[in-house]
Protein backbone atom coordinates (compact mmCIF):
# COMPACT_ATOMS: atom_id res chain seq x y z
CA UNK A 1 0.00 0.00 0.00
CA UNK A 2 1.46 3.34 -0.91
CA UNK A 3 2.21 6.30 1.72
CA UNK A 4 -1.12 8.22 3.08
CA UNK A 5 -1.01 11.70 4.65
CA UNK A 6 -3.71 11.88 7.48
CA UNK A 7 -4.98 15.77 6.29
CA UNK A 8 -8.04 17.65 7.35
CA UNK A 9 -9.27 18.89 3.78
CA UNK A 10 -10.75 22.04 3.00
CA UNK A 11 -13.52 22.30 0.03
CA UNK A 12 -15.43 25.25 -1.62
CA UNK A 13 -18.67 25.30 -3.20
CA UNK A 14 -19.62 27.68 -6.13
CA UNK A 15 -20.61 30.07 -3.18
CA UNK A 16 -18.09 30.15 -1.69
CA UNK A 17 -19.47 27.50 1.10
CA UNK A 18 -16.25 25.75 3.13
CA UNK A 19 -16.32 22.25 4.43
CA UNK A 20 -13.72 20.62 6.29
CA UNK A 21 -13.20 17.10 6.44
CA UNK A 22 -10.64 14.81 7.80
CA UNK A 23 -9.45 12.57 4.71
CA UNK A 24 -6.08 10.63 4.29
CA UNK A 25 -4.13 11.34 0.57
CA UNK A 26 -2.68 8.65 -1.11
CA UNK A 27 0.67 9.08 -2.55
CA UNK A 28 0.74 8.45 -6.26
CA UNK A 29 3.49 9.49 -8.73
CA UNK A 30 4.34 13.14 -8.46
CA UNK A 31 0.80 13.75 -6.94
CA UNK A 32 -1.88 13.07 -4.70
CA UNK A 33 -4.78 10.93 -4.81
CA UNK A 34 -8.12 12.46 -3.23
CA UNK A 35 -10.68 9.64 -3.06
CA UNK A 36 -13.97 10.84 -0.81
CA UNK A 37 -16.54 8.49 -0.23
CA UNK A 38 -19.91 8.85 -2.70
CA UNK A 39 -21.91 10.37 -1.25
CA UNK A 40 -20.02 13.38 0.22
CA UNK A 41 -19.98 17.27 0.50
CA UNK A 42 -16.35 16.53 -0.28
CA UNK A 43 -17.26 14.58 -3.62
CA UNK A 44 -19.73 17.16 -4.47
CA UNK A 45 -17.73 20.41 -3.93
CA UNK A 46 -14.72 18.80 -6.01
CA UNK A 47 -17.21 18.77 -8.58
CA UNK A 48 -18.22 22.20 -8.86
CA UNK A 49 -14.56 23.60 -8.09
CA UNK A 50 -11.85 21.51 -8.48
CA UNK A 51 -9.19 22.67 -6.06
CA UNK A 52 -8.64 21.15 -2.67
CA UNK A 53 -6.07 22.33 0.20
CA UNK A 54 -4.75 19.54 2.17
CA UNK A 55 -4.48 21.01 5.78
CA UNK A 56 -1.29 19.72 7.73
CA UNK A 57 -2.49 19.69 11.09
CA UNK A 58 -1.31 18.27 14.05
CA UNK A 59 -4.41 19.29 16.36
CA UNK A 60 -6.03 16.31 17.13
CA UNK A 61 -9.32 17.92 18.08
CA UNK A 62 -9.84 19.03 14.63
CA UNK A 63 -9.76 15.36 13.28
CA UNK A 64 -12.00 14.58 16.57
CA UNK A 65 -14.14 17.08 15.89
CA UNK A 66 -15.12 16.66 12.40
CA UNK A 67 -16.51 13.08 13.85
CA UNK A 68 -18.82 14.48 16.51
CA UNK A 69 -20.27 17.46 15.08
CA UNK A 70 -17.61 19.93 15.38
CA UNK A 71 -16.92 21.40 11.92
CA UNK A 72 -16.48 24.64 12.43
CA UNK A 73 -12.97 25.17 12.71
CA UNK A 74 -11.71 28.91 11.75
CA UNK A 75 -10.12 29.44 7.96
CA UNK A 76 -7.49 32.05 6.37
CA UNK A 77 -8.04 32.46 2.30
CA UNK A 78 -5.26 31.64 0.15
CA UNK A 79 -4.78 34.14 -1.93
CA UNK A 80 -5.04 32.98 -5.52
CA UNK A 81 -7.45 30.39 -4.86
CA UNK A 82 -10.80 29.81 -4.63
CA UNK A 83 -10.46 27.33 -1.40
CA UNK A 84 -9.12 28.22 2.24
CA UNK A 85 -6.99 26.61 4.49
CA UNK A 86 -7.21 25.85 8.17
CA UNK A 87 -6.10 28.54 10.01
CA UNK A 88 -4.52 25.82 12.77
CA UNK A 89 -2.75 24.36 9.80
CA UNK A 90 1.23 24.01 10.59
CA UNK A 91 1.41 23.72 6.59
CA UNK A 92 -0.76 23.29 3.59
CA UNK A 93 -0.45 21.90 -0.04
CA UNK A 94 -3.05 23.61 -2.50
CA UNK A 95 -3.97 20.78 -4.66
CA UNK A 96 -5.52 21.00 -8.44
CA UNK A 97 -7.50 17.97 -9.43
CA UNK A 98 -6.11 17.00 -12.74
CA UNK A 99 -7.89 13.71 -13.64
CA UNK A 100 -10.49 11.29 -11.92
CA UNK A 101 -10.87 7.80 -12.06
CA UNK A 102 -14.95 6.97 -11.36
CA UNK A 103 -15.51 4.28 -8.94
CA UNK A 104 -18.81 3.54 -7.37
CA UNK A 105 -17.74 3.62 -3.51
CA UNK A 106 -14.76 6.36 -3.64
CA UNK A 107 -13.96 7.97 -6.50
CA UNK A 108 -9.89 8.41 -7.20
CA UNK A 109 -9.33 12.61 -7.69
CA UNK A 110 -5.55 12.67 -8.92
CA UNK A 111 -4.50 16.30 -7.75
CA UNK A 112 -1.14 17.85 -8.42
CA UNK A 113 0.56 20.14 -5.77
CA UNK A 114 0.00 24.21 -7.44
CA UNK A 115 0.90 25.87 -4.13
CA UNK A 116 2.33 25.14 -0.76
CA UNK A 117 3.17 27.15 2.53
CA UNK A 118 4.18 26.67 5.84
CA UNK A 119 2.90 28.99 8.69
CA UNK A 120 4.07 26.99 12.19
CA UNK A 121 6.84 24.91 13.60
CA UNK A 122 6.03 21.08 14.60
CA UNK A 123 6.67 20.67 17.55
CA UNK A 124 7.08 17.12 18.22
CA UNK A 125 5.25 13.88 17.89
CA UNK A 126 3.26 13.43 20.59
CA UNK A 127 1.66 9.63 21.39
CA UNK A 128 -1.96 11.15 22.85
CA UNK A 129 -2.67 13.12 19.48
CA UNK A 130 -1.89 9.48 17.56
CA UNK A 131 -4.03 7.83 19.80
CA UNK A 132 -6.61 10.66 19.23
CA UNK A 133 -6.22 9.74 15.72
CA UNK A 134 -6.78 5.91 16.20
CA UNK A 135 -9.79 6.16 18.09
CA UNK A 136 -11.22 8.98 15.43
CA UNK A 137 -10.67 6.01 12.82
CA UNK A 138 -12.43 3.54 15.47
CA UNK A 139 -15.01 6.03 15.87
CA UNK A 140 -16.13 6.14 12.05
CA UNK A 141 -16.00 1.89 11.85
CA UNK A 142 -17.73 1.83 15.23
CA UNK A 143 -20.81 -0.17 13.59
CA UNK A 144 -18.59 -2.76 11.58
CA UNK A 145 -16.51 -3.71 14.95
CA UNK A 146 -17.40 -6.48 17.41
CA UNK A 147 -17.79 -4.77 21.28
CA UNK A 148 -14.58 -6.57 22.05
CA UNK A 149 -12.32 -5.53 19.34
CA UNK A 150 -13.74 -1.56 20.66
CA UNK A 151 -12.68 -2.64 24.12
CA UNK A 152 -9.39 -3.87 23.35
CA UNK A 153 -8.24 -0.59 21.29
CA UNK A 154 -9.50 1.76 23.45
CA UNK A 155 -8.13 -0.08 26.30
CA UNK A 156 -4.26 0.31 24.37
CA UNK A 157 -4.67 3.54 23.10
CA UNK A 158 -5.58 5.45 26.32
CA UNK A 159 -2.38 4.22 27.65
CA UNK A 160 -0.97 6.76 25.84
CA UNK A 161 -3.15 9.32 26.71
CA UNK A 162 -3.03 8.36 30.39
CA UNK A 163 0.70 8.84 29.91
CA UNK A 164 1.35 11.93 27.34
CA UNK A 165 -1.81 14.23 26.84
CA UNK A 166 -2.09 17.39 27.23
CA UNK A 167 -5.36 19.79 28.36
CA UNK A 168 -6.55 19.19 24.38
CA UNK A 169 -5.94 15.79 23.33
CA UNK A 170 -7.96 15.06 26.52
CA UNK A 171 -11.13 17.30 25.45
CA UNK A 172 -10.34 15.92 22.08
CA UNK A 173 -10.76 12.19 23.41
CA UNK A 174 -13.30 12.79 25.08
CA UNK A 175 -15.38 13.80 22.40
CA UNK A 176 -14.39 10.73 20.80
CA UNK A 177 -15.65 7.97 23.52
CA UNK A 178 -18.58 10.01 24.31
CA UNK A 179 -19.59 8.81 20.53
CA UNK A 180 -18.48 5.07 21.92
CA UNK A 181 -20.96 5.43 24.90
CA UNK A 182 -23.41 6.54 22.61
CA UNK A 183 -23.10 3.55 20.32
CA UNK A 184 -22.37 1.18 22.92
CA UNK A 185 -25.92 2.34 25.30
CA UNK A 186 -27.99 2.73 21.74
CA UNK A 187 -28.00 -1.14 21.30
CA UNK A 188 -25.43 -1.02 18.70
CA UNK A 189 -23.56 -3.45 20.73
CA UNK A 190 -22.86 -6.79 18.66
CA UNK A 191 -20.96 -8.01 22.19
CA UNK A 192 -24.09 -8.24 23.96
CA UNK A 193 -26.38 -8.65 20.40
CA UNK A 194 -24.15 -12.09 20.60
CA UNK A 195 -25.06 -12.48 24.50
CA UNK B 1 -0.05 13.07 33.60
CA UNK B 2 1.59 16.59 31.63
CA UNK B 3 1.86 16.69 28.24
CA UNK B 4 5.00 15.13 26.69
CA UNK B 5 6.65 15.48 23.42
CA UNK B 6 8.68 13.14 21.68
CA UNK B 7 11.84 14.45 20.66
CA UNK B 8 15.42 13.60 19.45
CA UNK B 9 17.48 15.28 21.98
CA UNK B 10 21.45 16.16 21.10
CA UNK B 11 23.85 17.04 23.61
CA UNK B 12 27.63 17.44 23.52
CA UNK B 13 30.50 16.67 25.79
CA UNK B 14 32.91 19.26 26.73
CA UNK B 15 35.10 18.29 23.59
CA UNK B 16 32.11 19.10 21.11
CA UNK B 17 31.60 15.40 21.01
CA UNK B 18 27.34 15.16 20.16
CA UNK B 19 25.42 12.59 21.24
CA UNK B 20 21.87 12.11 19.83
CA UNK B 21 18.69 10.24 21.63
CA UNK B 22 14.97 9.81 21.71
CA UNK B 23 13.72 11.82 24.30
CA UNK B 24 10.37 12.24 25.45
CA UNK B 25 10.41 16.40 27.29
CA UNK B 26 7.25 16.86 29.76
CA UNK B 27 5.99 20.08 29.62
CA UNK B 28 6.42 22.02 33.01
CA UNK B 29 5.23 25.73 34.24
CA UNK B 30 6.98 27.46 30.94
CA UNK B 31 9.69 25.17 30.25
CA UNK B 32 10.18 21.53 29.71
CA UNK B 33 11.89 18.46 31.60
CA UNK B 34 14.34 16.21 30.52
CA UNK B 35 14.93 13.73 32.99
CA UNK B 36 17.78 11.17 31.16
CA UNK B 37 18.18 7.87 33.14
CA UNK B 38 21.15 7.28 35.12
CA UNK B 39 23.63 6.50 33.73
CA UNK B 40 23.58 7.91 30.46
CA UNK B 41 25.73 9.67 27.84
CA UNK B 42 23.13 12.33 28.03
CA UNK B 43 23.05 12.48 31.38
CA UNK B 44 26.93 13.26 31.46
CA UNK B 45 26.82 15.37 28.94
CA UNK B 46 24.36 17.50 30.25
CA UNK B 47 26.68 17.89 33.46
CA UNK B 48 29.34 19.34 31.27
CA UNK B 49 27.38 21.00 28.74
CA UNK B 50 23.88 22.43 29.96
CA UNK B 51 22.08 22.82 27.00
CA UNK B 52 20.11 20.16 24.77
CA UNK B 53 18.46 20.53 21.74
CA UNK B 54 14.92 19.05 21.20
CA UNK B 55 14.98 18.05 17.70
CA UNK B 56 11.27 18.01 16.40
CA UNK B 57 11.53 15.52 13.62
CA UNK B 58 8.92 12.90 12.10
CA UNK B 59 11.28 10.70 10.47
CA UNK B 60 10.00 7.38 12.08
CA UNK B 61 13.72 5.83 11.27
CA UNK B 62 15.88 7.90 13.67
CA UNK B 63 13.51 7.20 16.35
CA UNK B 64 14.11 3.44 15.27
CA UNK B 65 17.70 3.94 14.17
CA UNK B 66 18.62 5.24 17.78
CA UNK B 67 17.30 1.88 19.08
CA UNK B 68 18.75 -0.28 16.88
CA UNK B 69 22.58 1.27 16.79
CA UNK B 70 21.76 3.64 13.86
CA UNK B 71 22.67 6.75 15.41
CA UNK B 72 25.04 8.22 13.04
CA UNK B 73 22.65 11.03 11.91
CA UNK B 74 23.65 14.28 10.17
CA UNK B 75 23.58 17.08 12.70
CA UNK B 76 23.97 21.29 11.47
CA UNK B 77 25.98 23.19 13.85
CA UNK B 78 23.48 26.22 15.47
CA UNK B 79 24.88 29.98 16.01
CA UNK B 80 25.60 30.68 19.43
CA UNK B 81 25.61 27.46 20.82
CA UNK B 82 27.61 24.55 21.66
CA UNK B 83 25.18 21.58 20.55
CA UNK B 84 24.29 20.97 17.24
CA UNK B 85 20.53 20.26 15.96
CA UNK B 86 19.91 17.30 13.50
CA UNK B 87 19.69 17.99 9.80
CA UNK B 88 16.52 16.25 9.60
CA UNK B 89 14.68 18.34 12.33
CA UNK B 90 11.53 19.79 11.00
CA UNK B 91 12.02 22.38 13.92
CA UNK B 92 14.09 22.95 17.12
CA UNK B 93 14.17 23.90 20.43
CA UNK B 94 17.57 24.73 22.18
CA UNK B 95 17.28 23.70 25.83
CA UNK B 96 19.30 26.01 28.82
CA UNK B 97 19.45 23.63 31.80
CA UNK B 98 17.91 25.74 34.83
CA UNK B 99 18.31 23.99 37.67
CA UNK B 100 17.95 19.93 38.55
CA UNK B 101 15.93 18.14 41.28
CA UNK B 102 18.59 14.82 41.28
CA UNK B 103 16.60 11.33 41.28
CA UNK B 104 18.26 8.24 41.73
CA UNK B 105 16.96 6.90 38.30
CA UNK B 106 16.31 9.72 36.55
CA UNK B 107 17.94 12.96 37.36
CA UNK B 108 14.51 15.63 35.98
CA UNK B 109 16.46 18.79 34.31
CA UNK B 110 14.22 21.90 34.01
CA UNK B 111 14.61 23.94 31.02
CA UNK B 112 13.80 27.18 29.49
CA UNK B 113 13.82 27.54 25.65
CA UNK B 114 16.57 30.00 24.69
CA UNK B 115 16.04 30.12 20.96
CA UNK B 116 13.63 28.14 18.55
CA UNK B 117 13.57 27.65 14.66
CA UNK B 118 11.43 26.14 11.83
CA UNK B 119 13.32 24.15 9.40
CA UNK B 120 11.35 22.48 7.06
CA UNK B 121 7.37 22.15 6.55
CA UNK B 122 5.34 19.61 8.47
CA UNK B 123 3.54 17.28 6.02
CA UNK B 124 0.66 15.64 8.34
CA UNK B 125 -0.01 12.87 10.36
CA UNK B 126 1.36 9.46 8.90
CA UNK B 127 -0.28 6.57 10.92
CA UNK B 128 3.18 4.10 10.08
CA UNK B 129 5.04 6.88 11.70
CA UNK B 130 2.96 6.71 14.83
CA UNK B 131 3.12 3.19 14.77
CA UNK B 132 6.92 2.91 14.38
CA UNK B 133 7.17 5.00 17.85
CA UNK B 134 5.10 2.64 19.33
CA UNK B 135 7.09 -0.06 18.23
CA UNK B 136 10.45 1.98 19.69
CA UNK B 137 8.88 2.14 23.15
CA UNK B 138 8.02 -1.27 23.26
CA UNK B 139 11.58 -2.85 21.79
CA UNK B 140 12.68 -0.43 24.56
CA UNK B 141 10.89 -2.51 26.77
CA UNK B 142 11.36 -5.96 25.45
CA UNK B 143 12.61 -7.75 28.52
CA UNK B 144 9.67 -6.59 31.00
CA UNK B 145 7.12 -7.65 28.55
CA UNK B 146 5.31 -11.17 28.40
CA UNK B 147 5.39 -12.51 25.17
CA UNK B 148 1.84 -12.44 24.27
CA UNK B 149 1.47 -8.51 24.98
CA UNK B 150 4.67 -8.15 22.49
CA UNK B 151 2.75 -10.08 19.69
CA UNK B 152 -0.63 -8.20 20.36
CA UNK B 153 0.79 -5.09 20.15
CA UNK B 154 2.81 -5.62 17.24
CA UNK B 155 -0.23 -7.21 15.31
CA UNK B 156 -2.34 -4.22 16.02
CA UNK B 157 0.52 -1.84 15.10
CA UNK B 158 1.29 -3.35 11.86
CA UNK B 159 -2.05 -2.91 10.59
CA UNK B 160 -1.37 1.11 10.31
CA UNK B 161 1.98 -0.30 8.45
CA UNK B 162 0.91 -2.00 5.83
CA UNK B 163 -1.89 0.53 5.10
CA UNK B 164 -0.32 3.61 5.50
CA UNK B 165 3.62 3.05 5.55
CA UNK B 166 5.66 4.67 2.53
CA UNK B 167 9.36 3.15 2.01
CA UNK B 168 10.93 4.70 4.99
CA UNK B 169 8.74 3.93 7.35
CA UNK B 170 8.72 -0.13 6.05
CA UNK B 171 12.57 0.42 6.84
CA UNK B 172 12.12 1.54 10.41
CA UNK B 173 10.41 -1.00 11.11
CA UNK B 174 11.76 -3.74 9.93
CA UNK B 175 14.67 -2.26 12.09
CA UNK B 176 12.64 -3.12 15.06
CA UNK B 177 11.62 -6.22 14.02
CA UNK B 178 14.91 -7.33 13.86
CA UNK B 179 15.58 -6.65 17.26
CA UNK B 180 12.19 -8.04 18.51
CA UNK B 181 13.23 -11.74 16.49
CA UNK B 182 16.52 -11.21 17.98
CA UNK B 183 15.17 -10.97 21.60
CA UNK B 184 12.75 -14.21 20.76
CA UNK B 185 15.18 -16.22 19.40
CA UNK B 186 17.74 -15.50 22.04
CA UNK B 187 15.51 -16.88 24.66
CA UNK B 188 14.24 -14.32 26.55
CA UNK B 189 10.44 -15.16 25.32
CA UNK B 190 8.39 -15.03 28.64
CA UNK B 191 5.94 -17.17 26.88
CA UNK B 192 7.65 -20.22 25.71
CA UNK B 193 9.69 -20.06 29.55
CA UNK B 194 6.59 -20.32 31.22
CA UNK B 195 4.74 -23.33 28.49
Amino acid sequence: MPYIRETIITTADKRGKVHIAPIGIIAERDGWIIAPFRPSVTLDNLAEVPFAVANYTDDARIFAGCLTGRRDWPTVPVDGFPVPRLAAALAHSVLAVESISDDSVRPRHFCRVVQEETHAPFTGFNRARAAVLELAILVSRLNMLPREKIDAEIAYLSIAIEKTAGPEEKEAWNWLMQKVTEHITAGNDTHSARD
